[in-house]
């Protein structure tokens, strides 16, 4: 019998710690890494998956055209949270099986974000830049329980960035989410309420919402304006959420105090928003901590090994993902 | 009789809140501040002090030069905690009280401490500089539970940072301090030790101490040499306390992880560390946050106050400020 056949889109892999592909090497796991360097795109991915039985991804665009062609693939197992690069319903419609690995980033992203959310209030960002180019400007900021911090989204992600915010004070703290879980930190006085509410009272916005159809574009021009002139606004969740050129615009006519954003509708990123001096830019690593990588690479290599070899999975994408994808459908489908 | 004269140095002054101000003059000072909007020389202070009664001073040199020149000057009230610019011994000869802020920019400086540790640990600073400069690189780094972290102090700032660590879990602490305080934050396990053990086994090391005769030039290239080659360094307490030409050497032959450095042996820096992509620099923005700002100005006016209408000090300079300065004198004098 052939060895089963597994792809391994994401990059870097394995490069900190060797125990994944050990993981497929013992199960007897034929293994192909990403020779590219860099994230697939659809026509490049449909070429590679064509033959093989596990997809071990990234965030490369997973869609029916891929799947169409990737004949015996039976699992995609995703290394990282989030959904919105797999076409959850055509894979569903084929039987292939989807995992993910949803908790392993999530102490990472947290920290990045408190990382920004401290460098914005303090402009750490901008008097690097200024010093490095010969200048030297000595910037006035506030504290975190100074001001008036808006969450929306709190679940992984936003939880763990409500629960680092107290070693520093308690502000006021405005939070947004689908279900509200009134227990979250209390050693916060938690405000739940409306998006609106946090874009016109938040000093220092951060989104940890998953990248759907409600939530694509969530925060154009007109929320931008809504915001306070000297608003801080932090997005590491996914790009696309915030549109990026309304974004650049209000900030060139000098709105916002400044902004730091992780992630991007199209990566790599070379736009608009590099020529704002008090826009904090990073290049998507909010999961890019040694130790959080290296737990998404052992999880979602198990879920591949426990799949081929008979087990049930662990981490199986939720029901409700699925919901997510079917509701945004356009309607009659 | 004539009104008695402050000279205000330290600059911005009362731009976030003019309470200082409205101390002043309802307790009918006279005053003026530095008109120059930047760190006074010794000459110029010489110039312009000449005939106040009390200085309300930032951090430029207030030697023995100046006070023989400020014959009317019975009063340094300084905005802040460092003394390193004041020759106290000079004042004391002369009859003239000094009085400081000490606990005021404690929690600013903290933060901005944690902002630099975070920071530095997830390479922000470079994927900034890079995005800015067209570059797209996804660093990985480390989280702070997963590092030895050194802090080098353990007095109002370097406890203050302490406390903030377990949000972000409980990484492996080595602290140095002359008085060791044992009870300092038993959320972690603190090991005291001495310095070089910090400077070999520690993977992010942060100075907080003051500036003195044994603390000039702690840092040279020998202590830089035995730090591990992807170390960790912030200084936000006092420039010269870390040699920057040493500094700046060892990091281009490509020793250290990174740097973050906000204090500068001369301000306004424009160094050779600036040339140094994963040097995060700042500009002496430790104390730079609004509340902490407005609570030194504050405390340092009222100081004053308290002083010319003949009310004792609250926060007079303590006697072993003195010691340290006549320790520091050479031999026989």
């Amino acid at each position: 019998m052939p060895k089963p056949k597994a792809l391994i889109t994401t990059v870097p892999f394995a490069d900190k710690n060797r125990l994944p592909l050990e993981q497929l090497e013992s199960a007897g796991v034929d293994y192909t890494i990403n020779p590219l360097g860099r994230r697939l795109t659809e026509g490049e991915l449909a070429e590679m998956a064509v033959d093989c039985d596990v997809l071990i991804a990234g965030t490369e665009p997973i869609t029916a055209r891929v799947l169409e062609r990737a004949k015996r693939l039976k699992l995609i197992s995703r290394v990282g949270i989030g959904l919105d690069s797999v076409d959850l319903l055509a894979a569903e419609q084929r039987g292939i099986q989807v995992s993910y690995t949803p908790d392993a980033p999530a102490p990472a992203v947290a920290e990045l974000t408190v990382a920004l959310m401290l460098s914005l209030l303090r402009s750490v960002h901008v008097a690097n830049l200024q010093l490095h180019n010969g200048r030297w400007q000595r910037h006035c900021g506030r504290r975190i329980a100074e001001v008036t911090v808006g969450i929306i989204g709190a679940g992984r992600i936003g939880a763990r960035v409500l629960r680092r915010i107290p070693a520093f004070g308690t502000p006021r703290v405005l939070v947004n989410d689908i279900n509200p879980d009134l227990k979250l930190v209390p050693e916060l006085k938690l405000d739940w309420v409306g998006k609106e509410e946090i874009y016109r009272q938040a000093d220092l916005i951060s989104l940890h919402v998953p990248l759907t159809a409600h939530t694509k574009n969530m925060i154009r021009r007109d929320h931008l304006l809504q915001m306070k002139p000297d608003a801080l606004l932090i997005n590491c969740s996914r790009g696309g959420i915030v549109n990026e050129h309304d974004l650049a615009e209000v900030m060139r006519a000098g709105h916002l105090g400044g902004a730091a954003i992780d992630v991007f509708e199209h990566e790599p990123y070379t736009g608009e928003l590099t020529g704002i001096e008090r826009c904090l830019l990073t290049a998507h690593m909010g999961s890019m901590s040694v130790d959080c990588r290296v737990r998404m690479e052992i999880e979602a290599t198990e879920e591949a090994v426990r799949f081929l070899t008979g087990q049930p999975l662990r981490s199986p994408v939720p029901a409700d993902e699925y919901g997510v994808q079917r509701e945004a459908l356009p309607k009659g489908v």
